[in-house]
């Protein structure tokens, strides 16, 4: 039986309590807030935890724990972490990881130090859906990845702290990372702020890879209509993944354009050929991505192996947040990655 | 009667042809192209031709005619308009104006001192739905515009002469100034090629302007799917302008959110208020949007007004592409339109 | 405070526990189910319920206990409704209100004898949807209803012991009723089960009114996509009510046909004028309609108001599911409602 | 060459000029219409075509005509194909065949006598769609059709000498037969006119095969939206053809239901078993159906084979037709196909 705590029980925090909950040989044992009256409705909805606490030293302290699991805001993310690595508990983070990537990755040093495992909940990528685009990528049917096209806009919940890019982009920047695998190496973004605090409500996002791979995100607090969907094209063929459908979120096109790379004297039109073919919509799994994750977490910690989304993926989330911050104070100035 | 040529007859001359051939007091007399091949199907299909020549100066030379429309390649546009010009016709030009924005500003001079017509035949100003969005824009009921957000994304066909840039931003950028008339001030895009000549098949394009309204515009021939959306949000409504639909094509949201610019100790949450209302869609305007177009044109010159999308209409579109393709050549720097 | 019990508590239970927990100066004592291992759950979720029972009896019995809501399978409603009257009890019942038209009969005549409320819990009467297409029919506005035509479908689950048209159509029909108010005269069904327990597991119903006013319904259980529309031609206005649209359920299209009863000499083609106007999709109101329902019982009790749903309501739709049945076995025979 | 006249050059007849002109080794001679209107626009889009003439005997008396097209109103079908056939030319009529199920027995028996063919322009059998549905079918992967639900309805043109059975139904319908084959038993038909002449604007149409085959139909002139769909049920797998999709027209779900039939003292739930699997969306044909059926057409003729929709399946349309007309004069009485 893993002893858990969830430190933080705002939005995300019941999510966590509810789904560690499930897992067989799983106990939380502990919720910890600072705010007594969100504690409060802890035991009716999960009569199994055993201590509500609003001092998360108290957890720390007890070496029943193993792991914790931090769903706070962003900028307690790096003190919550440090303090239970140092304590030597494995450490389950909410994404964006940290607000820096420099403490990011001073977390990743003290877990390999104290050899515990840290994850990030990049959430997304234990759903149905991208699972199944990552098999489909990996098995080599979609051929090389040319471009990665996201749209993440809704009437959405401004937020005080963070602009949209904070936000929004890490589900996305995470989705693209997990697929295409290889290193981006810089980033240019541009964003407007049309609220009086100087936080963008709407951004674009580019990020470069060392060939012509190629991934754009826009991410939109203030649109009248709901859009989350990403192109995938493939130098074999194509995917659309559509949130938005109940059914059908992801619809491969064996379409495209034969790049035919001949004779350089030829015309060009004649190297380039259409090719439209079926549409094929997989079924997903259909497991709550949270659980899954959850489960990831727990057969990490067991068996002594590295997370999906781990320290590393989680650090290179918060370097490209941070170049694409940079970078639109300066109005889309290319910032290299190693730069930050 | 008003007597036309038409320049080139590919893809688009026979559209203009049927149009102009559709209007009262208006005779196409010639019909000119290089290919004869071409030229030998005119008559069957528009009787009311006279003449079909592949001489181009039979038509300038010929005094009964008024005015010429050239839908040839972009890169005759500037010596074919200006001999045009020179010959005292008026012109209408397939967008884009030119290939350079010098020779499209050498046109709207030259057309000032011959006292001629110059338009660009940017055709989406002419259709039902943007004149439905310019009238509810102008009618104060969207507000201030915050953002023009436009996706152009279809398996489209490369071209071998110009990039995804120069072939279908025109469309939208022209959409973009004639929505939001004020003078954008910079650019910023980034695009790739994934074929051998090096034009860019998938591009992106920021637009700024002095005050924080926003365009941007995904453009992209490698797309499974065929998007044709423009988002724009205001102030007071927001539109979806989805081209797509073949009914509904506009749709206009009373919803937004309420950007109170009050006190600013008071915290910035209770600052922002959600709302959303009604959902409305007009009913548009069904006239094919090439007639309304030439009418115009025809209109134009009988009254002597300067067209919707005249010369200078148009310059500042070839501004915007040149801008564009510096931009892109420098991973995204941002170009001020000034300087081309 | 109005005490409140619970008759079973399978899928619907719960949610009628959860809503009217949710209202002010109302509370659950009781919640009773045959199945224990279902009422231990029942505490958890909903700590402030005092007592579980498999004991009906036990309810009835207790003078604090104003009202009952029954959600037990269709056949015990009756005897269950029943013995809750003569025990002086308010009833809700769910949907449909009986398995015989005569059994729903004799609950009425009860009910008015013991001066007690009978309600039928048709819940989607209190969508806002519902609510919405009410308030505009009963405007005016969509003019005279010349058709409702619903479409119900999906990959449903099979029921023992009900076909489909008793388990879905309930549904459409008491939207039907409420929206179109006027008596039915007739019905005629077609169905056809595909599986060995001759339940029909797709039918179609057509419903007849004294004039041309005609409604249809659709409902299958074998259908690889979920659709769930209601179509309503009025003289001045059609209505679209797609509940699978997120936002713009309701669609409102200011277009129809005019239809010139004029002199009958002239020919009919002149006589018939199209119209398409606008579109507007008005915003809805957000409440769970179960909780507007739960709140109009309490409310009618407090009240001593007739529901929207009462016992003549329920009784209505189970005249023409019984009528349906009769037709269904007669391939289509026009049953007339007045000899149920 | 073969030698072709087209007899009605109204809506349709253009369509059949354009598509027979387009086929190698065919020629059309002869364009003949009542209108003198309308036959003056002939040359101009058709210069092949040598004669335009008012009486259809001069075409008949030309010996070089081996097959005549007609595209005339309904009720002239009969006398034209007849005499069409006595002068020995084959005959494609559009549909339906005709407005009597015994005048089309005649033509069919004249058709045998004479040694000729005659054809019914059922033009959805040769859409991509359709022949791919068919394929499907055919390939024994859908299994055994369950049911064949058709909906087309839209704001439509109201004719005066027919109703909506008759101007829209024939599609569907034979687009059932050529899909199901076997053979239809009966017929269920109800409808509403909200016009004074009487002709019905909506109905529903049920047709009943020996078996549990089951197939439904909703036609309607006044729906604010265009839908046009077919829900087609199999044991195996599911198809739904959506003609208002511009890609992904047809739809193949692997999922259903199991229907064992197995022990009957089991229980039924645990016989029947839920399955959603993948779905799956073929590249279609694009040909234009029209010029498909011309040439399907032209090759029967050449090779003396029976069309697909030759005489006998448009008979079985007309029939059903009838049928469907008498049924809903009685309000949906079930009315046998052989009693017609």
């Amino acid at each position: 039986m893993m002893n858990i705590a969830v430190i933080g029980y705002g939005y995300w925090g019941p999510n966590l309590v509810r789904n560690f909950s499930w897992l067989e040989d799983t106990h939380v044992k502990y919720v910890c807030d600072l705010d007594e009256n969100r504690l409060e409705k802890v035991h009716a909805l999960f009569p199994n935890v055993e201590i509500t606490t609003t001092d998360y030293q108290q957890i720390l302290d007890d070496p029943e724990i193993a792991a914790v699991a931090v769903a706070t805001p962003v900028k307690t993310h790096y003190p919550l972490a440090r303090a239970a690595l140092e304590a030597g508990k494995h450490v389950l983070i909410e994404k964006p990881m940290t607000d820096k990537a420099s403490d990011a990755a001073k977390l990743n040093e003290l877990a390999r130090k104290m050899n515990r495992i840290i994850m990030v909940d990049h959430t997304f990528l234990y759903t149905g859906a991208v699972k199944k685009i990552k098999e489909l990528v990996d098995s080599g049917q979609i051929g090389d990845i040319y471009y990665f096209d996201s749209v993440r806009v809704n009437l959405g919940l401004f937020q005080n702290d963070v602009n949209v890019i904070w936000d929004l982009a890490p589900h996305d920047l995470s989705i693209m990372k997990y697929i295409i695998g290889k290193k981006p190496v810089s980033v240019s973004a541009n964003g407007v702020s049309h609220v009086k605090n100087n936080m963008e409500n709407i951004a674009y996002l580019t990020v470069f890879y060392e060939d012509t791979t190629f991934a754009h995100f826009h991410i939109n607090w203030l649109s009248p209509i709901k859009v989350r969907q990403i192109l995938i094209g493939g130098s074999e063929k194509m995917i659309v993944y559509n949130d938005m459908e109940n059914t059908e979120k992801i619809k491969v096109y064996d379409s495209g354009v034969e790049l035919n790379s001949g004779d350089k004297d030829a015309l060009y039109n004649t190297l380039i050929q259409y090719r439209t073919g079926d549409m094929f919509a997989p079924k997903l799994d259909q497991t709550e991505a949270l659980k899954s994750e959850c489960q990831h977490f727990v057969d990490c910690i067991n068996k002594g192996e590295s997370p999906i989304s781990d320290g590393e993926f989680g650090l290179e989330i918060v370097k490209i947040l941070e170049a694409a911050q940079l970078s639109m104070k300066q109005k889309g100035e290319n910032i290299n990655l190693d730069a930050i």
